[in-house]
């Protein structure tokens, strides 16, 4: 297992803990003064500085991208599923730009939250089936252009309103299922908020192998969690044995970024360079 | 499937669904009143009025029990271990003057919430290892007093606070290793709103069958959900296919009441009679 306590070399930012104090330009310029090396950063916020400014801010700081914040929400009705197709289509040309290593893919749930307007579900299996052949249509774009895919699971409590794929059992399921042969296109971001409650963690990570492991993401859970999305707990602060899982997932060859996503009503209410500066005290102390 | 839509013959209450609007004989009485045969009485509720006087009261009106809740909260440090034991072997006594099927355990969570005063802890697989042999232990006793005991598999959301067993395969797992003859003396309660989301929920209702499925919960899952503990549908308001779920326990056999647990600060600050007359009808035509 690395050592994480004598720098930050292997600290990611992914943008959005830091979305409400400023633009993806200015949180680029903060990470490279605060020598962070790589961030993640969300489709909305390079949308809201312009692609191009994105890509020569990144490159101009001297930046990496350790994933690129998402693609998915497979789920719609049948007069969304162009919308589905054509927006993840875009999705892979902006992470190639961009200079992305994958791109994470928050399934969808029922089709009225996944995609806006479209007629209203309770068929969470069917939801799974048009994840699956979401993934599959997806996956030919991808290979095309050699942008992997990494299926995050997310935690059960946003099942209905965000993603369908709730485990990682589940999530490599699916890999198995559309990449049988293993071929680095496809494998699975394991956010430790998502999947830490899980009795098959651990063998799930063994089975997932180091070319099934795409990304590592970090934060931590409070007890109580007082809003289900955005009261997530700065590492440290919560219950989760973040070094644990971070062993089993390096113990599989897992030598990536150890990304930082807290979405926190708390945490944006901060100064960015305080939320920065306890981001990296927190990730060679307790990641 | 049985046809609930032309009486509520299989209706059973949860007494928390009403907690606030009254003690438990209140709740008997008003159950009497509405033609609901069944209840869940919670241990606090009993205690407040007195075993003797619960038991009084239940008789009197008739009512079955479709369970009681709750034993468990197996997870405590050193010094907590024999209240533990002692307090899971009053419930095995109650549940027997009170005539319950079956005892719904709450397996617990990290030591400092489940037993309070314990000392913290991050270890959520020692969590499960002492679950595992605290049920192992109840087990014992519940045999000899011939009580069944049906572990309910929690939500992940409360994973850290109050049940580290949190899918249908992991509670059916802890059943196989502590009752592999299938005595009938341990088995799992499912409720809708902790296992709606799991894509094994299907296969493994199967692989309970009917002498494991002890119980059966409904209620719904709101979006958004507000709170994480107190925030739970009425059946209908949500986006749980209930009747599926219904279908697939009735397929194995299950032929026992429906029973509704609604924690809810909306339905609480409702009038009795109201929340029983809408559960009534709920129960008639989305259960």
């Amino acid at each position: 297992m690395r050592d994480f306590s004598v720098d930050h070399r292997w600290l990611s930012l992914n943008t959005a803990t830091v979305r409400k104090q400023g633009s993806l330009v200015e949180i680029v310029e903060a990470c490279a003064r605060r020598g962070i090396r790589a961030i993640d950063p969300w489709r909305d916020q390079v949308a809201s500085v312009g692609l191009d400014r994105a890509v020569r801010a990144v490159r101009d700081a001297g930046l990496e991208l350790s994933g690129y914040c998402r693609g998915g929400m497979f789920v719609a009705d049948a007069a969304h599923r162009i919308e589905v197709r054509d927006d993840n289509r875009r999705v892979i040309d902006e992470a190639k730009a961009l200079g992305a290593p994958c791109i994470v893919l928050v399934a969808g749930g029922l089709p009225q939250y996944s995609r806006v307007g479209s007629a209203a579900s309770r068929d969470i299996a069917q939801a799974r089936t048009q994840v699956h052949d979401g993934i599959a249509e997806m996956l030919e774009y991808a290979t095309q252009a050699n942008m992997p895919l990494a299926i995050e699971p997310l935690h059960p409590a946003y099942a209905a309103d965000r993603a369908c794929v709730n485990t990682t059992r589940q999530a490599l399921d699916l890999c198995d299922a559309l990449d049988p042969k293993r071929t680095g296109m496809l494998g699975v971001a394991l956010d430790v908020y998502h999947i830490w409650w899980d009795f098959e963690l651990m063998p799930q990570i063994t089975r997932a192998g180091k070319d099934r492991l795409l990304a590592f993401h970090v934060c931590d859970w409070l007890v109580p969690t007082k809003d289900i999305l955005n009261d997530r707990g700065m590492m440290g602060d919560g219950v989760i044995d973040i070094k644990s899982v971070r062993a089993a997932v390096e113990a599989q060859g897992f030598a990536g970024y150890s990304e930082i996503e807290i979405f926190s009503n708390a945490w944006w209410q901060k100064p960015m360079d305080e939320v920065l500066w306890t981001c990296i005290e927190r990730h060679r102390s307790v990641v």
